[in-house]
């Protein structure tokens, strides 16, 4: 795997998808269902056993360990057969006791072992990617607890509007991310082996071990993988795939949500959120590069053009094996899987470091000089004094005038009695946020 | 909404996404909104009811029925605000008795009604859909029962590859249609209603009716439009969209992976399966087009981009309310029902009208003289005459002998005492095929 | 075609596109190839004209008027075949002379009027395009000679970095949009139309008319439409729709970046720039919603992916017509024209009225009390006094002493004998801003 | 860069592109910065000597040589600062004398270095593209000739339509990539070095060097690369990188539609064409699969989506470097470039070892009895015998009667007195396609 010279957001973060971590889920893949001819009583028990030991094995759901294999070989032999099993199968054949060399890959069509072994490398790394997430959201909880009823403006298409809570946004953000993991949860723990021969009828297999083998053997080497048993096989069609993408997509969405919050609420003029670590470099002290934001953003732009290659492929998917639309999901689920390795990792990090400035919070909310409180000003006057009035009164106030001084002046709203020290308050117009992030705080602690 | 000129696909099925009926759900959100607001008890009782008569309600989950609507003028004066839920609230009011004006669009923000408008056109959109694809799907599981024991050949990376059965083929299309089924009443059923707010605290809300009908408002409003409460608002969450776009391409994929095999089926050379209604021009009628098919595949094309633009726009959602992402869904969304729509017709009639030519799939079948069972001759006599020894018959028969005289004159062959007809059919070769049409029917029923 | 309700952005602006103008431009391709041959000599001078007086023929580069065409019906009737076009023929011979009948579609292929169909579209939707990006431009470049020495502050991944002005950024709008204004019109001489019969091969033609009549047909044809000879069939050889596709990508992406500097800078936080009709509603008075770049963002997220989607189509063709890919196109190419039509409109308006707020710049530029000059204090005091000590003097700033009280202060900065009111000047630190602007603005003159 | 495992189209075909090359670029446009300000006067001549020979400078338009370069570790620390250049200018300080440590990176920001290096890498990767791109054209054109009267079927919409020629096909995949060419030569010709300094400005470099050193360094930097001086800086204009992109996935599609016609024009059941080296395994002797046509499709599915990252990146690029925009170009384009890298030279060795079956193609041709004649037969006997008399004769043809015997023994028919052995050759209905092989071949002669 290149080492992340042009994608720092997964620097340090995608050894679950290197070329190494494929390698060994190809090994473990021919592996399995060496093990799942002898636990079906075809081969030998001792098969199973020895070739797990030549090989590697380490347990179900882990890639065997390479040892001293030639991968680039491997993988410049993939050519001319279009992917590298073929090349693989004659290498392992070598590696294994004379015995048991028959039953490698005895049945097997080439991609059983490349789908199977994609799918283990993908659980793995959607393991990983889970684990950013918990801290992510785990952060963000607190972070939305601690920060619950701390008053700032919200903005609508760009402009201020009207008040709510720092508790509030995170809260969303985390909802957000959320709802992902859940996805990804359903999506991650559906992942199917494939097991189904040349043309996906598994002849191959009833003719080697006969009907009721052929009929144990996929369920079989599921379970040898970690995987689900395939309720049919899925050469050409491949949701399994998609709906993968789409979860992994979907995380990348709400990270970049999150992302977007930080670089904008960072920007030198508003400063009201900064990275924990932000760096400000020696030439230009005063910035505080949301450098983490970033490459979620970067990951974020990226990641639906990936999730759509998938669909492609999908959607192209022809005969009982494609002519390149199968070829295609290759490199675009690592790059998914990578993207969402990094982008969790870097947002677990921006999670615990983030750091609010309540001082800007407080200022930019009042920058309008009580303005971003016309709608209440609306809402409270507007039956009182007549909506006409109002606009007049916060028209004035929108041309300079103190607003506050303006309204007490009026003899209309001090015949209405209204506390205008209450009404003014942007603290006492935030509605239900903070009773949105309680909620939505029980409701995760619940299903956590 | 054009008249389809350029997307036949979709022609004559995408009444439910064309403008009037999007006209008529954004006014029944608003008149739901009333309505909410008398059912809390914050409007009196008769203001919903006026409300409603006066604005054309027709019921839960439906739009409002348009009676000389401006929709054109709407439309027109969108531009400055960015959307047409300002001008339409002007002419609501004006429609409406002058008691109840004042409940119009009440504490709303624009993006409240125009997501639950949009959700509305979504849910009626997708339960059309829901329909074309359950026909699809039962036409397509009578087709894979009546072809069930039907052999054909298995094609991989465009070769002949080793014997399936018609149904097999059958089975695998409408397993993935259902699939996507599943993944779209999933995402039909979870489709809530907006109701937030300027700021998406609800303090609008809570102002107009205090802090009880605010936290009931929600949960009332989108019952009144048949969709469900949301969990917290979503203005700068989008999931409810993507969700709904993923399992949207999900089944145009998984629709375009029938036609795929539809129009390559249906080339001359092969001919194996036909449209029903495939109709040969008088200019050259040799020719029949798989026309629905080709129309199908065109949606296929577009729906991943149409899918990963929803994406991008959720992944830059920014702030309480993005600065272009949101109103970047609109078209995408509705372009990608009006492709489901499209799509899921014109794939019923596909499945109902789709036509096997026996002759043609058999004589593909022996178009390599017996060669599409090498693998299993292989695995048949390699144990017992050796794999060179097998390698060398069937080269032989490749370079034009044929292979069933071969097999009977070798001597190796014989003292094996192999039934050679048995061998040599490929109905017995087909591995779990039948078994696994029965299976996947089963689960199917036991599911609808 | 949809009257805009759900995409404001090309609202007003998209009647290049609209199904009449499609249908007036497939009515003149057909109406041109009957004048071509007249012209070509196999048919009688006379044919040509009565067919073009029957059809409404406008002259070379328009549309024909439609006269009470039933487009609705030809639309309903295009699913069979998969086009409008069969349908319209029919049609169109009803309405010629009985003597002109035979002429009508006269050995051509349905993908040869529908290709240049849409060609005589596109260039007449350019054209309008072309017009909007003219006066885009122009006014851009007036208000960067406007604005050409007002200095600001720039920004890099959102952090005030070091001073650039308002004219300098609003050349390199202007330059972007200039030179993806170049691209268009590369595109656009560069459209051909299609004439090549059923297989690509002109067959029917020199069948008709013999093979000079053939040769000569094309070339006849396209001038009639007033676009391009081919210089071949390019049925399944689709670059002048990707590049077409390409061009208005670029476009669109170009005006993207206007329109995210433009929100950017109108956050009320920022306030340096404001869309001259951006309206306050007046529930919130305080908002200026820059609405019309909202809308050409929106536009800018989507056109990427209608631009991949003819990408997709073209990397797909196969055979001579293929098989769903070339469909695909079609409301791909209309929807990116339309995105591309309506973006530049509203460029236009946005770049008329923009409004630079210079009090906000020089607030803004002043905020970080001299620190985005720290860059300059280290190229010109880093030598004197070393750079450690010019940190120190920065850090110390950066902690919010006053910039130029410390350097006055230190004694080695008097020692360097430098001029701070200079130094400190962020007017004297734009490098060659000014210089860019000008060169840009007379290179743009040259040109244009 | 991984070993290409999940990658095989580019496996052998990507050092251009590895993360070698591009760590040697970087390390090159700091040379060749340092080198520049000598060349302008600015820096004493022996600087840019001595760095030169310090960091492994190889001449214009090379990377530098890494000489033990800790590559991983520069990765590792990119993170913090979101690109590699800030630990890469450490390392480089470290290995040049001291003298001239203060000219590195003198007045650079980190995106001066990385857009020259991209461009520099880009540059030499297109250049190898290039020469696959001319020995396929070049392969394709012989072959074109070499088959230039060799009469096929056409087929559209799946379907047998009318005859053609294997020289007019194979002419058109090299037109269109011939076409491509052109354009990848035309962006490569433009791609330019970017210097700037940290707000677009080059004030740095003014500071540093005074104007007159500030206006000449950027072209002497780009050459001292082999790049374009830039017009202006581009840090946010982004054009050079889609412009690249779109020409790249121009030449991607050309390709595909290469592959696609070779991955169809071989299945079993056509079987006009052929892979040269398309092996067939000893388990299933029988398949010839057309694996490098495979591949390259998997390129060609992909590429759109990679250009349009590309695109979004630069419709999102915000202030004077954008927050996440700029980083999601750097993988999208060196996959795009490995994509193209790869697809290219796949398509070379498929250009050079593509055969013919004669046989087959006769056979296709003569399946439909002589239909695919049947326009002919309308355009020459509908005049004569009239068209409902023409339809009779066919449709009975199309029910399996012998065509020819059918128009022999028809009287109508015999009174025309029609050459039926001229008229039912297929050979002699090919209209234009001799020619435009010739035009097409000696145009590209010229531009050669």
């Amino acid at each position: 795997m290149d080492a992340g010279l042009l994608s720092p957001v997964s620097v340090g973060h995608d050894g679950a998808v290197s070329d190494a971590a494929i390698g060994g889920a190809l090994i473990a893949a021919e592996t399995a269902l060496v093990r799942a001819w002898s636990a079906v009583g075809a081969a030998p028990h001792e098969v199973g056993e020895l070739v797990s030991q030549h090989l590697g094995w380490q347990g179900a759901g882990h890639p065997c360990v390479l040892r001293g294999f030639p991968l680039a070989q491997l993988t410049a032999d993939a050519v001319s057969g279009g992917n590298p099993v073929i090349p693989l199968v004659a290498v392992l054949r070598e590696r294994v006791p004379e015995s048991t060399r028959s039953w490698v890959h005895r049945g097997a069509t080439s991609q059983d072992i490349m789908d199977s072994a994609l799918m283990l490398t993908a659980k793995r790394a959607v393991a990983e990617v889970r684990l950013h997430l918990d801290e992510t959201c785990s952060a963000l909880r607190s972070f939305a607890q601690a920060h619950r009823d701390e008053v700032v403006v919200a903005r609508t298409l760009t402009q201020q509007a009207v008040p709510t809570t720092v508790g509030l946004r995170a809260a969303n953000w985390w909802r957000g991310i959320d709802r992902a993991t859940h996805r990804l949860d359903e999506a991650a723990s559906a992942l199917p082996a494939q097991l189904a021969g040349a043309g996906g009828t598994l002849a191959s297999f009833a003719e080697i071990g006969g009907i009721d083998a052929a009929r144990a053997l996929p369920g079989r080497f599921a379970a040898e993988l970690g995987l689900q048993e395939p309720e049919a096989p899925w050469h050409t069609e491949r949701w399994p795939v998609t709906e993968l993408g789409d979860a992994l997509v979907q995380v990348i969405d709400a990270l970049g949500k999150l992302a977007a919050d930080v670089t904008t609420l960072s920007r030198t003029e508003i400063g009201e959120l900064a990275e924990g670590a932000g760096g400000g470099s020696s030439a230009m002290p005063q910035k505080r590069n949301p450098a983490r934001s970033v490459l979620i953003r970067s990951a974020a732009i990226r990641a639906p053009h990936l999730g759509a290659t998938l669909h492609a492929a999908s959607a192209l998917a022809v005969d009982e094996r494609p002519d390149g639309a199968w070829h295609a999901e290759w490199p675009a689920l690592r790059e998914l899987l990578r993207a969402a390795l990094g982008a969790s990792a870097q947002a677990r990090t921006v999670a615990h470091g983030l750091r609010v400035d309540a001082g800007a919070g407080a200022r930019n909310l009042g920058r309008s000089g009580g303005l971003v409180l016309a709608e209440r000003l609306n809402l409270v006057l507007g039956p009182r004094i007549g909506p006409g009035a109002v606009s007049d009164l916060v028209a004035r106030a929108s041309r300079g005038e103190d607003l506050r001084a303006i309204l007490a002046a009026d003899p209309a709203v001090a015949q209405a009695g209204v506390d205008l020290d209450a009404l003014l308050d942007p603290a006492q117009y935030t509605g239900l946020a903070a009773a949105l992030v309680d909620e939505l705080s029980a409701d995760r602690s619940r299903t956590d």
